[in-house]
């Protein structure tokens, strides 16, 4: 590479939520140098010679072509650039928080979810800046959390105000109250992106709970006019 | 430039407040093909040639080196790319939101303060795909400001509360309540982030006004737990 070139990536902060209710990352094994066999973000590089339409074309294309996954929700969340980042050269990534559906499989022996928490306090280590990017991104996703609808694309479509709550509370790593967010769901009601299917769920422990339905519009997220925390 | 080539630019949608409580956008005349003459973004390239130490830096140095003008507040917005941005080839652009002092002059004839409506309106058209930048920067800044203290920065440091009324809604594009925004202040004042002076400003009609000093800290915006038009 020329030292007038630039090296130019996509990222992908790829989130799952699991059965314990806690929060796993998508980490996909390199095929090559540098930093071949470790565990890392899965990304693309854009350039000239991908047909990638735009940045959000080449985001789409890393999970669909690296994990075959389609995304539930995606956003970029920066860009970062520097001579140090790469051991190639100056670069650039541009990296997207992706929020997954949580029954979303894997096909490959060289993608694995992984605890994100042991990638946050780095007893997983990641090669790049990479853990710099995860952090970030969840940063992105907590901020998110307090004023948007963005946690219900991490349980299943059709969901109890019990999975909801989970959902909100490992977005932003501390306790939501429950009168808050059924209040939530309300406004959320009252504008279609909610809506009440008529079924229950019947729990082992504790009363009988209604299930609802997550209709997204095409905004993606709800924005709610005060924080979940107030 | 080969098609393996990325062509990356650091792009700055800069925005001084003017004496009639509206928002002006600072934009060069470009010296260089592509679009030579046309006024534009002020930005630079970025890759291995240059200096610069990242991202961040790049922007800095496009508003130093070509604009001689040191802003207040400057965050990322976002980075687009595409095939088409440029007639150069495939391109990315990260660009940058930044916030000037009412009294930021221009010394260079090659820069100038335009009104940013004409900008977002298309009655003043900007080469390449700068408009949309511009018009997404300034959603940035709205959405900001919401549940930010962004708009201070467009004040004098030392300022009444019908200044500081004026920035928040031109910034939100949309009138506040005066009543909110006192609460907001006082908020701020219990943090730090303003002080009474005790001096007095006497307008030609009204009442005299308390003058108020904002005093950033280094976190840059105060973050209230409330939407400000609610």
């Amino acid at each position: 590479m020329s030292t007038a070139e630039v090296l130019a990536s996509v990222d992908i902060v790829a989130l799952r939520m699991n059965d314990r209710s806690q929060l796993d990352i998508l980490l996909i094994r390199r095929a090559q140098a540098p930093f071949a066999q470790q565990w890392a973000l899965p990304g693309v590089l854009v350039n000239g010679l991908t047909a990638d339409a735009s940045l959000d074309a080449a985001a789409t294309r890393a999970l669909a072509v690296k994990a075959r996954i389609k995304p539930r929700y995606m956003e970029q969340v920066a860009t970062v650039g520097d001579a140090v980042r790469d051991p190639r050269g100056w670069s650039l990534s541009t990296f997207y928080l992706a929020l997954v559906a949580p029954d979303t499989p894997l096909g490959d022996e060289d993608l694995s979810f992984v605890a994100l928490n042991a990638v946050l306090d780095r007893r997983f280590a990641l090669p790049f800046d990479h853990a710099q990017l995860v952090a970030l991104a969840c940063e992105r996703l907590a901020a998110k959390s307090t004023y948007t609808s963005l946690p219900l694309y991490l349980i299943s479509q059709r969901f109890t105000v019990t999975e909801a709550l989970a959902a909100f509370q490992v977005c932003l790593g501390q306790a939501v109250q429950h009168t808050t967010l059924r209040g939530r769901l309300e406004r959320m009601k009252q504008h279609g992106w909610i809506v009440e299917t008529g079924e229950k769920n019947y729990p082992k422990m504790g009363r009988p709970q209604n299930v609802l339905e997550h209709r997204p519009q095409p905004s993606a997220a709800f924005v709610f006019d005060r924080s979940v925390l107030s």
